[in-house]
């Protein structure tokens, strides 16, 4: 299961002759799926996958590509209707195996138990979150990142940071989940602008793939916020990108966190570079002034106008945001539908 | 399975009456894992999980009871005699839940995929080193480890530390066990001495339970080195304990190592609290001195002839150390068998 970018850079006859010369000849390729996948792509792929009679899926693409494979092999031998599987472990069991192999640097969808697709009656994105998403083998390898182009290398990357953050600020963060988090935030910092100039340097896209990876465990096992919490209804409303809706209320959402966990965004200033001295006064400045930074170096808008979305729709996104709690309770800092409104006018 | 200590301080009858109230009451409990466990104590508790036809296995307490526990539940319905099974990937496989519970914050057997024992014939201990040993579950509870000794605290926190600076220096370390290398070493160097000087100090314990949780990922991933490699046949032949025999060789491997990798020296040393602008040249030295204070703080002896060993053995212990090229092949700095005899000279 992947897509016609991924075709087209010729991944996918790489990858189809390797299987072949190792005796799996029988392969049934579907490389038509859709940014920001729908409901009803699922439903084509279980069909497909019942008909040839698979036996298992390997996804090659990025979010897209391996959230609809890690839904489809959940759907495949369910009587119930896909949008009965939604929530939190609705799932019954998967029974083939499930390979995930990345081609941008940003979802981490290869270590998360989470499929996120667009209900388009709902005009929501919704998530099947149960352990049985979990791929059995994710290959992550750099080498399948430099046919990225920078916009997404650009989007993908800022999604990556925004999970590394989020997981940080999490009020489920671990002792084992924040290592990464910070790990991965300080190799974005040294390598998505590089990876965005040059497409072609590998030891940037390597970096950008280990910290994707890294972000990816973290927040699969902290969650993540806000952040994503509000960009949901953007991408579900008004179509923009998973990593497009997440970085433009980045910002806005990292100001109004930063005044409940002060010594959090110290640790996090840290991670993004700060001299060790830093004062607890100022990392919250630091860090919202480096994010902003390494959003204009990779050409992120930085305003929700930018999306021909009107202004007037913003109370009617809020009270949609609002009702994200599987992730707004992940939060530092706790937001009412107003003050959720005030922060996607801050954002306008 | 567990050892005499763990049922004295009560922690077997609370687990037992925990598991009756959830309706599990037939249970065989065997509390007579002895410290560096040989091959006998697991054919006997093999015969013993036959017999009472046991579905699964739970190990409380320190590296002995669950390396016994997971090489038992391997050997289950081998045929093979257990010398068979030692080696690399030379398990069938395991058909028996297997669920640990460290009682000491040190070996972090709970998550690796080795079982170490005493083969009292050849005098030297050996590995059953198999993925089917990894344990289905491990809960990690520091109050488990509120009633352990200050002198096993001691030795056995070394062992995490030296777990967590041998996987950082490791040939076979990565990006994902890295952080938890590093972060380990900070919180033993800031949690151990209290934690054996107050073995009430819930919060130290806390500490040292999650330091040894993460240096067990960092090492079970990235592998140790010629610290274990030469702890081994001290173990085998003059029965120094795992976690004092890797102590008292700890300084010296060090000394060896540190002119192999300075670079990775430098990140030792701020992991070990060293200043930020502190010098490569200075690395070495400042990680030897931290290390040394810390064993000294702790009261473990330096040298070997603290136990009673002869000089004379020095040679042989270093051809038998020599041997154990699965850890050496993993160590920063190549040795020869004389390179190894003078560390043991130095240790001496």
């Amino acid at each position: 299961m992947t897509d016609r970018g991924v075709s087209d850079a010729g991944i996918t006859a790489q990858i189809t002759a390797q299987l072949r010369d190792q005796g799996i000849a029988d392969l049934t390729v579907f490389d038509a799926i859709t940014a920001e996948p729908e409901m009803a792509v699922v439903e084509t792929c279980r069909d497909l996958f019942v008909q040839h009679q698979c036996d298992g899926i390997i996804a090659v693409g990025g979010g897209s590509a391996m959230d609809t494979a890690k839904a489809v092999a959940v759907f495949v031998g369910d009587e119930r209707p896909l949008s009965e599987l939604f929530g939190e472990d609705q799932v019954a069991s998967r029974r083939y195996p499930l390979i995930c192999l990345p081609t941008t640097a940003g979802t981490g969808s290869e270590v998360t138990n989470i499929s996120i697709l667009a209900d388009t009656e709902a005009q929501i994105k919704k998530g099947i979150v149960s352990n049985e998403l979990l791929p059995d083998v994710a290959i992550v390898a750099p080498e399948l990142t430099l046919s990225c182009p920078p916009s997404v290398t650009a989007a993908s990357g800022i999604d990556a940071l925004v999970h590394a953050v989020e997981s940080y600020l999490s009020n489920f963060a671990t002792a084992l989940t924040e290592p990464y988090s910070l790990a991965a935030i300080t190799k974005i910092r040294a390598s998505l602008e590089r990876a965005y100039r040059q497409p072609d340097d590998l030891a940037a896209r390597e970096e950008m793939a280990t910290a994707s990876l890294m972000a990816g465990l973290a927040f699969g096992n902290a969650g993540v916020g806000a952040v994503h919490a509000l960009a949901y209804p953007l991408g579900g409303r008004y179509h923009l990108s998973h990593g497009m809706s997440n970085a433009v209320m980045f910002v806005p959402v990292m100001r109004w966190n930063q005044a409940a966990c002060p010594g959090r965004f110290v640790a996090l200033a840290h991670a993004f570079g700060a001299a060790p001295d830093i004062r607890n006064a100022e990392a919250g400045e630091y860090v919202l002034s480096e994010i902003q930074r390494l959003c204009d170096a990779v050409n992120i808008p930085s305003q929700l106008r930018a999306f021909n979305i009107p202004e007037s729709a913003l109370s009617e996104l809020a009270l949609a945001a609002s009702g994200v709690t599987r992730l707004l309770r992940n939060n530092p800092r706790e937001l009412s539908v107003s003050d959720i409104e005030d922060i996607y006018r801050e954002a306008y």
